[in-house]
């Protein structure tokens, strides 16, 4: 039986990009893989795609009866519906260990670096195998797209090593200016929906017990997000009220200015007190240097609800 | 801070000795690391300790305040009191993903092979260090342990190709002759209380929100122990009682013979049948080729239990 290679729901580039990469690899190996996706494409993942020359991958959004690989998570609430009556057979991630248990021994690989394309890198070379010119390409793209273009506090030595071995192998001259296209296509807003923007890169969180739900929008300068901040935060309360959340958050993230507005939603606004130190003005609040959900937002508010 | 590197309760040879292995790893690599153990060594860690001119580890069982990576184990009923209050700064492991997580990015390494000291192995390899001889000595014996002497259904290439490597470095001809060795302490069970033999190797499980505890007593032949099955049993329904446990169950493992009878006091003596589709016949069943907790116990009875 052919296993399936995926990626959390909301997918990023990293997501597809790792899954498809890992995919190749498996099959280098004599393995049967079919890289898949939870859901829509971002529109910089499908630049990426188009860029490199890959097709977008299957749509699977349940594990009944699979045998699958999950990349870029290990999380219950991130992944395939009916995992339990799936049969996980690797876990290849970079996030905290997340509460995905399994009844057999299996692969697990986590690194604490700044993109899944990393580890699936050194996976590459630790099997001896040539990481081809479009593979190396796309797994390029996954490490600027999570690392904000090798700037994020997520960022390691071995990330930015990797980068460089994988522009050779692509032949991309210029890093930076891949890096930037990319992100000119994640700011590029126009034609969404509030709920489109807000599900674009959406991560649900159990702590200590309270549903969370953290969302991520990425822009080159926060004031394209102008004229959307009013229609987000409104979808947010929704989203709240249909999901039974405790609380939702939505990172504003700019890139250039490298920081972070961070939209709130809660049944308790002391703990973004609590997590950050810093009280809501209104709506939001304002964390300079916060570019990383995984390492400067996530483990803080997990603190907080502890 | 210096990080403490501990296994699961109950420790066991591959436990303590990827322990101190890992540790020593560690402080090749200029790090501050401090092997320690959950509990008394058993009569086969010990002649193995001194076999190879090791001093006991440090005894750890609470984790608060404390940097630790643990090895042999991610379940958070086999690790350190306080986890939580701890940080958890690694795992390596060649169990089924257990329940334990982390609010941050860690190196995690979980390997489908037969002992915990493989894995520390091929990390040596990673990292290009060299292993002294009495580290190999220590690994060597881990592998042998855990595998019954390479026998058992968890063995895999990579443990029997790791072990002949080992033995090499370790200057040892007769890996055979070592693992006897070793098992006859094992099978020493001379002056032991009942409550001793049965915690010797003893695991907990939640199974579907059912406590269950898993031991194991491996033997050269079974007939060492008829004198201890009545009494172990009284030990086995006392432990249940005080523990608020759902079932207990005791592996008797003969080496030799190459099965187990599995002595049990449950809740529910269909989950056996379920199990292993056999009776129980009295206080236990006979499983032919059963050797192996991790691979052909606990699987079952996860199943069994769902």
């Amino acid at each position: 039986m052919a296993v399936y290679i995926v990626g959390h729901k909301s997918p990023d580039t990293d997501s597809v990009c790792s899954a498809i990469a890992y995919a190749e690899l498996k099959k280098k190996l004599g393995e049967e893989a079919i890289p898949a996706r939870q859901g829509e494409l971002n529109p910089e993942t499908a630049f990426v795609l188009e860029k490199f020359g890959f097709s977008v991958p299957e749509l699977l959004t349940d594990g009944e009866g699979k045998k699958v690989i999950l990349v870029d998570h290990s999380e219950v609430s991130q992944t395939l519906d009916n995992i339990d009556k799936a049969e996980i057979v690797e876990i290849v991630d970079h996030h905290k260990i997340g509460d995905i248990t399994t009844p057999n021994p299996i692969f697990y690989l986590n690194m604490p670096v700044g993109s899944t394309a990393t580890v699936v890198k050194k996976l590459y070379d630790e099997h001896g195998v040539e990481i081809p010119q479009n593979v190396a390409g796309i797994l390029l793209a996954s490490i600027l797209s999570d690392t904000v273009i090798l700037k994020s506090a997520t960022t390691t030595d071995a990330d930015v090593k990797t980068a460089e071995e994988l522009a050779k192998i692509a032949g991309i001259g210029d890093i930076q200016e891949l890096g930037m296209e990319m992100f000119k296509k994640k700011s590029d807003l126009e034609g969404k929906s509030p709920r489109d923007l807000l599900f674009r890169d959406f991560k649900d969180f159990n702590m200590s017990g309270n549903k969370v739900g953290i969302g991520q929008i990425e822009v080159v300068s926060l004031s394209l997000l102008d004229e959307f901040k009013e229609p987000l935060y409104e979808e947010m309360k929704k989203v709240k009220e249909e999901g039974g959340y405790h609380s939702i958050f939505l990172m504003l993230t700019d890139i250039i200015q490298e920081g972070t507005e961070l939209l709130s939603v809660t049944d308790d606004p002391s703990v973004v007190k609590r997590a950050f130190d810093k009280e809501l003005e209104g709506k939001s609040v304002w964390l300079p240097g916060v570019m990383s959900r995984k390492k400067q937002v996530v483990p803080f508010f997990e603190k907080a609800f502890a």
